[in-house]
């Protein structure tokens, strides 16, 4: 695919992935590490897939204040006025909303893709073909489109869409309507979940045209819609940063799901499977990782594993690591912090900071 | 007790402590490190300990060549001429037989004690009492005197000396001639061992005055004590290091235990208490430091211990250290080294460098 200059990407790069200390931090965020240990960060990985798919000058980063300098010094190809700031966070909704009345201003034919910052995809031409797939179907259809990612396990850590299978767009045959979203299910739930084909994973990668997004916004959150569009004035002059500070603290804080695609009609799911994983867990980056043949993962320093199963050690900071005797543990060192912690209670390493 | 111008203090210190790596390495074996946090290392607690016994001028160092220089820099009171290097190692015997006759030279009346430079004692005032009293036998008499600790444990680790309880010293009545040594037992042979009140550890600190010594070398080690007889004019003088080297290179790699105490006649034992600890091992070392409520004991960073049982920690290179569901493991972190280790493993770490 060409790279339409209609053809805009949003990157979503505001969290702070509490679950990755001690390697990420607030002043440091997951998307902003090598996590992978492969010389890039999660968002320059995150750039790089859609390199061939969209314009440099149409790319666009919604980030906090805080971390502008950092997207500045990781993406240089991206201008910087297209590096908006947020001042406080609010949810996935407001950022949304924000960007979208932004790029309309400067093209109002846009079509659109927004990814988060921090995910990985493994099969990256399975990749640029699904996204170039659902892009082309919502430049010349209304369609809001998810990418649904077809199940590989029970996970408990994943929303999940329901598609009406039933009803494939006319358009695109393998592009369906969406029945429901579902919150993150029980482990029971989920393994009923993934022996029914309808069931997919929300990837958070979202697929529209200006136009679309725009409207929905009018429709189901007329009152956020109208606070961004009375600033078209001021986007890309100097009174953008401080009319948006006053419009986000009066921003309800929502997520784009709860907003917009619980409530809107024309929800699509294309059912997309190309090696993706939300890097939500240290036990998630294993299962994404190389393993050696007892299971253990690890990114860093020279690390010698002995009577050792279903680790992941993460360790750049060291010089030399030796584990003896665990099973089921993350090792991560960091600027001379160390955390060890069983990977089933990693839910808990949030608490430790 | 004043300071005895006749007593003589001798540090052995050539050991190279290979369990405890990282911390300990060939380049700064255990004896120079502050293994337990305190800031002192343990050669530094060892000449302390003798500090009100032995005059400064009186302290000897017997160590390898390289490690001369720690030695002058850890224990700048220590005199140079009193830092005998070693060219190779040929464990205690040649050790002492060296020194003996370093000390015979320099004052035939001298009243000796030998200790390891690396070993733990809790209770400093039991301790000055006992070596003063068995430096008080030994000044009087022709007798060579272990000192023997009174077992807290079933220890495999250690070697244990039987005490004939049936015989006391006439002079010093709680002193007694030693009935054998064994060696480090098993398990089950340890239980039987501390159950019997003649049976002590063997804590390697020797006491004798320096005829009696010298004596013994001449009976029980002919050959090497007219090897280090030989050299006596040399001693103090530029020609002693090669004199050493040469002779030394002859010399049989043997323990004064088996070399001297399993065969001399008039081998006692004084009975003591005084919270002693070879520290071995990591595990040694948690039985000697204060623990939490869990058996926990940490030296260093930051530690925080959640849901964590019976662990060493030593990690004095970091700032912060988290630790979650681990039961039994030392962690120790030095110049960018990790291990992490089963304590009941903890006999491999030599075999992981």
């Amino acid at each position: 695919m060409s790279k339409n200059p209609n053809n805009h990407l949003v990157i979503m790069a505001g969290g702070i992935g509490s679950r990755f200390w001690p390697l990420s931090s607030e002043e440091r965020p997951k998307q902003f590490l090598d996590i992978l240990g492969c010389g890039k960060t999660l968002i320059q990985l995150t750039y790089e897939r859609f390199k061939d798919l969209v314009p440099a000058e149409n790319v666009w980063v919604v980030t906090s204040e805080e971390y502008a300098a950092l997207v500045s010094e990781q993406l240089p190809e991206v201008r910087d006025e297209r590096i908006l700031r947020e001042p406080c966070r609010r949810n996935t909704a407001p950022c949304i909303c924000y960007v979208s009345w932004h790029i309309k201003k400067i093209n109002p034919r846009a079509n659109v893709v927004v990814t988060p910052s921090d995910h990985l995809v493994a099969d990256i031409p399975a990749f640029h073909k699904a996204v170039a797939d659902a892009m082309e179907f919502s430049a010349e259809t209304d369609a809001i489109v998810t990418l649904g990612i077809k199940p590989t396990a029970p996970e408990t850590g994943y929303g999940y869409i329901k598609a009406d299978l039933s009803i494939a767009s006319s358009r695109k045959k393998n592009i369906y309507r969406v029945d429901n979203f579902t919150e993150k299910p029980d482990l029971e739930t989920a393994k009923q979940y993934i022996a029914i084909p309808s069931y997919l994973w929300n990837s958070g990668i979202f697929v529209w045209n200006i136009s679309t997004i725009v409207n929905a916004f009018r429709v189901y959150q007329s009152k956020m819609s109208r606070q961004f569009e009375r600033l078209l004035p001021v986007y890309d002059t100097p009174a953008e940063a401080e009319a948006i500070a006053k419009c986000y603290a009066e921003c309800e804080s929502i997520s784009v799901d709860y907003a917009i695609l619980e409530k809107a009609e024309e929800i699509f799911v294309y059912p997309v499977s190309f090696g993706w994983s939300d890097l939500g867990t240290w036990g998630s980056l294993r299962t994404q990782l190389p393993t050696d043949s007892y299971g253990n993962a690890a990114v860093g320093a020279q690390i010698d594993f002995h009577e050792t199963y279903n680790c992941m050690v993460h360790t750049p900071g060291l010089k030399r690591v030796v584990v003896q005797g665990l099973d089921g543990y993350v090792v991560v060192e960091k600027d001379g912090t160390l955390l060890i912690c069983k990977l089933s209670e990693e839910q808990r390493i949030k608490l430790f900071h």
